[in-house]
């Protein structure tokens, strides 16, 4: 493994994005298969774009993405007022899950939270992935809730 | 109980908003006390009118405020560039809980995350409130995740 470089995504890296979310045995039935890329994730993009901070942020290696996750910030008066930071879509590349790429990429996360003063890093794990919830409870989070999803 | 009706909150509603923050038990320490309000919730109530989406949904009942919660929604890549809603900081006034208005406003804010075409409502709740999980499965929501936080 080379060095691990860190960048927020362009439109240019659908591609690969939309490949890393698709690379996951529990949700990546839930994208799209195949070369052609859905309209629908470049609309997606363009309206993350359009708020404040809501970024994907991606690991590279070599010149190739290797890690990618979404990270969105915020504001809200819980807390006397504090910003949140959350993590969605955390995602290595399969054939080079083991190296550490996922911790070094939530560390990354949080620093560019603290960075712009969120008071707290939240996410969900799904209850299928125990070994998740390790790595994320060696990282310092507190599993102190539970998760619930409404599908529209 | 007369009957609710519903409206996001304006700059004017964060002294009762605050007031119901901290009309908690498990949270409500992390808020101010005293009539007061400190300049952070009126900076952060600022910051989240200049996102998209970011509204606190109010319930009212005779002309008082009785519920709110934080509705914010967030476009990602993930599910085919599916937008998602998350829901923060639902409280309902403690001299009037167990009329069902925490249910209502939980049925409004979906209703608006339908509206606007998000294809996911998802919360977390604080694992030492197994009411509050019964509560959340009988509306339909799957308790399918574990919720990590960190703070900063």
């Amino acid at each position: 493994m080379s060095e691990l470089s860190y960048r927020f995504a362009e439109e240019a890296d659908l591609p690969v994005m939309v490949e890393l979310l698709a690379d996951d045995d529990i949700s990546g039935h839930r994208e799209q298969n195949g070369s052609q890329i859905l309209p629908e994730y470049a609309k997606a993009f363009a309206e993350m774009m359009r708020m404040p901070f809501n970024h994907m942020l991606l690991a590279e290696s070599g010149g190739e993405v290797v890690g990618v996750l979404q990270l969105v910030f915020i504001p809200g008066l819980s807390r006397r007022g504090a910003m949140r930071a959350i993590i969605e879509g955390v995602r290595v590349k399969s054939t080079v899950r083991g190296h550490g790429i996922g911790s070094a990429l939530i560390g990354r996360a949080v620093d560019e939270a603290k960075r712009a003063g969120c008071k707290l890093v939240q996410l969900t794990s799904d209850k299928r992935r125990p070994r998740a919830h390790l790595f994320y409870r060696r990282l310092g989070f507190q599993q102190s809730h539970e998760g619930f999803k409404l599908e529209l």
